[in-house]
């Protein structure tokens, strides 16, 4: 056997242990009693521990130093593994395990600290997550060539570095200044139509939920759609596992969401099972992939075409009149709040970029923890002109920095502009998209998203797969006439 | 750290596959769309490697050499160790690998050979699957010091023999003979009032499953309850999976289905925690737990003093006239027929004998594999006064052989006369007892199966276990007096 034959065999095994690691934790948002928490983290430990074993293996490096690839995809392969046993073996253990203990520590604290809005009480554990993830990311960026910040982005999404992203989040910042206060006034003048009041019954949003993520190609005989507190895509590829959670008051947050994750999940269902379970196969960052989320949520089901589609589906499904002009009401308004994940599509990348920049700052060390709150709400401020009433709507109400995630935020906004990017070139090979959206058929916009994304797994990184699908490397110009079209006419 | 406490880590690591594999067995059963069985398939081999693997290891073998322990707990604890380690490194990697093909080759073809009532076709397989498990039940019986047959027996089952188990079937067949035809005349003679026709709709009988279920002592907030095409009792001990499935023309077989699981939930959920993942910290054996499951469902529930408790909850549950009369017609009724799992409980055990039988001949060769259709029907007429109108009904109905599980058949009847004398046993410690099943209040019973059973673990095999419960080993009496009082009074 060769050494290139025996890392993919390697690689396979560390592909099954993630995928039963997938499962459980599934299993663990969706369905697992209470009384299994405990037992279910050894579990997961355990995977995690053989994994990271398996990556770390001194023959997997004897096996890297001598394979020898032919074709573009095994050199990409290739390629792949060697990050990843550069990324595990290039820390020492002392540095992962305490990384692994301040991170629990800090994500207990801060669940108290969000709650009371108290950012003092975590701010010392704070302070020693982020001084361990200075430290990982400064040997990972010396190992891997790159600025320890850049080590950190690029675990979640290859092809693009803070300075590409830095220069185009500096332009929207611009763009925003002038469109958001543009977009509130038009939306002051149009009239308001707001939905009917609910209730909605939540198995009538879940029968429509799966009659819409099956119209957009989702296939069930290979995925599950469930309920959990907090939704997302999981499983593996040909088991895929989407969860939503349902408010009665108002079906749109669950649709929505349900739509979100079959972008997710059309990726996963969609990659190249010729690949399946070697790096090369899974699909190509965090950008990307929420790209694939981002478009069919945002680009295609809020489309007017698509909406229109959607109105009399729901007013037959809910008995009540659902109006085009109620769901715009709902789901196209722009409007400056405080918390990211309830933002509009507008606004939202003004959340990310606030973060994007003090996630380096906190990196650099040329912003102390202690000072991030005020920080925060200057930043804030500077953005979207309003200021926070208190830190858990600050900078406590996400997750991320407490668990150690540097580098993380700005793929949801490259995802966002990627998406505009990509429907603005579906749309010109596909001259009939928009009569489809109004049919509730999506089949034509995933199947070109299958053919010039998902096939190419992570064959490529962000700006060459955009490249590839689009002619050109990631441009803000997309994004910005598509808020243009949609809020300023 | 010294060799046991070594081992006891190795165990535990071993343990957390097993539970992840349990987990994602039930996942597979209960939950995962058709798409996922390939990637499942790979899944749990990988975890079943793994778990091989690690039992192998040369340092287990080198910690058990080294090992010395105290308390009986520890003792018994690396006995258990012990013999893993021989049964895992006894066989010849090759010859397993056989098995494993063998096996599922075997099954593959069984499936369509039952459907067709063609046992030629599957002959030869089953013949491979026969001739290897012969050479491997013949290297462990070596290792193990034990006849072939009692080798294969005992990874299901410690502490009865073959022997000890023959000498009661042959004792129960005598008893059978007198018995069956008096219970039949009996029943002839006694008024017969069949419960109310359905629809008995599905989710009805669902809450009614899990009221009963809870009021058994079944933890919900450590065990689902779901749908599966084959009721059964997995996932772990702090997070029980137990499944049912519902036919809405008969409620009583989903209910006595999950109060039967429950028994099974109810051992695990009470094995002792102090000695959780560690060898001895599991169930006695499979005859210890089906008497677990069959002293709820089949002394307990199916007793008077449950039917009546059950008979008016039913019937405001359904709202139909569920009498205790429609109910013994249903659940207490002796039939000659050909199918195991849908014996009643005094025929069951001919269907147990005869396979204990034939399983002992083939795997001595003293029966020939091409034999056992004539075999079979042979014993059975002389077992059952009846003969088996094909062999779909007759030595092709049960997946065991053609897997290549020989040796399990006995738990099943050695458990249902284990739970007699568990019963009566608890009959006499608790002297309310039958008043507290007429309330439908399981706890003294289960509070005294935990102390007297459960909380023992796999400390002791199936004798020593019903010796320190009840005073005496398995003793056929018990049985006996139970299906005559039931049956013939």
């Amino acid at each position: 056997m060769s050494a290139y034959e025996a890392l993919k065999i390697s690689f396979h095994r560390i592909a099954c242990l993630g995928e039963a690691s997938a499962m459980l934790g599934w299993d663990a948002a969706a369905m697992m009693p209470d009384g299994g928490a405990e037992a279910r983290g050894e579990q997961l430990a355990v995977l995690a521990g053989l994994s990271h074993e398996f990556l770390c293996a001194p023959e997997v490096g004897e096996n890297i130093a001598q394979a020898r690839t032919q074709t573009g995809w095994d050199s990409a392969n290739l390629a792949l593994m060697k990050e990843a046993h550069l990324r595990a073996t290039a820390l020492p253990r002392d540095l992962v395990e305490a990384q692994v203990r301040a991170g629990r520590a800090c994500e207990t604290i801060w669940r108290a600290a969000r709650r009371d809005s108290d950012f003092r009480s975590v701010r010392e554990a704070l302070a020693e997550v982020v001084k361990l993830t200075r430290e990982a990311a400064s040997i990972l960026g010396e190992a891997l060539a790159l600025s320890p910040y850049d080590a950190l982005m690029s675990q979640y999404q290859r092809g693009i570095n803070a300075e590409q992203a830095g220069a185009i989040f500096a332009r929207y910042e611009a763009f925003l200044r002038e469109a958001l206060p543009r977009a509130e006034e038009l939306q002051a003048r149009r009239a308001q139509e707001a939905l009917p009041p609910g209730p909605y019954p939540e198995a009538v949003q879940a029968a429509l939920a799966r009659q819409l993520a099956a119209g957009a190609g989702l296939n069930f005989g290979a995925a599950r759609l469930d309920v959990s507190a907090h939704p997302f895509c999981g499983g593996t590829p040909s088991d895929i596992r989407i969860t939503t959670r349902y408010d009665e008051a108002d079906f749109c947050a669950a649709l929505m969401g349900v739509l979100h994750e079959t972008g997710h999940a059309l990726y996963e269902q969609n990659l190249p099972t010729a690949w399946a379970r070697q790096p090369v196969g899974t699909a190509a960052g965090m950008a990307v992939h929420e790209s694939q989320s981002l478009i069919i949520e945002m680009q295609a089901v809020r489309s007017d075409a698509y909406l229109s589609y959607l109105a009399p589906l729901a007013s037959e499904a809910f008995g009540k009149p659902v109006t085009l002009a109620g769901l715009k009401h709902r789901l196209r308004r722009v409007e400056r709040s405080f918390i990211r994940v309830e933002a509009d599509e507008m606004t939202y990348p003004a959340h990310v970029l606030l973060r994007f920049r003090l996630e380096q700052a906190l990196l650099s060390g040329d912003l102390a923890v202690a000072d991030l709150p005020g920080a925060w709400n200057e930043g804030f401020v500077r953005l979207l002109g309003i200021t926070p009433p208190d830190d858990a709507r600050g900078c406590l109400q996400d997750i991320h920095w407490f668990d150690g995630a540097i580098g993380y935020f700005p793929s949801y906004t490259l995802g966002a502009m990627a998406a505009a990017q990509l429907m603005a070139a579906a749309r010109k090979a596909l001259p009939g998209l928009d009569e489809s959206l109004g049919r509730g058929d999506l089949s034509p916009l995933t199947g070109w998203l299958a053919a010039h994304v998902h096939a190419h797994g992570a064959c490529a990184g962000f700006n060459e797969i955009l490249q590839a699908a689009t002619g050109e490397a990631l441009n803000l110009d997309y994004f910005e006439a598509h808020l243009t079209a949609r809020y300023l006419s």
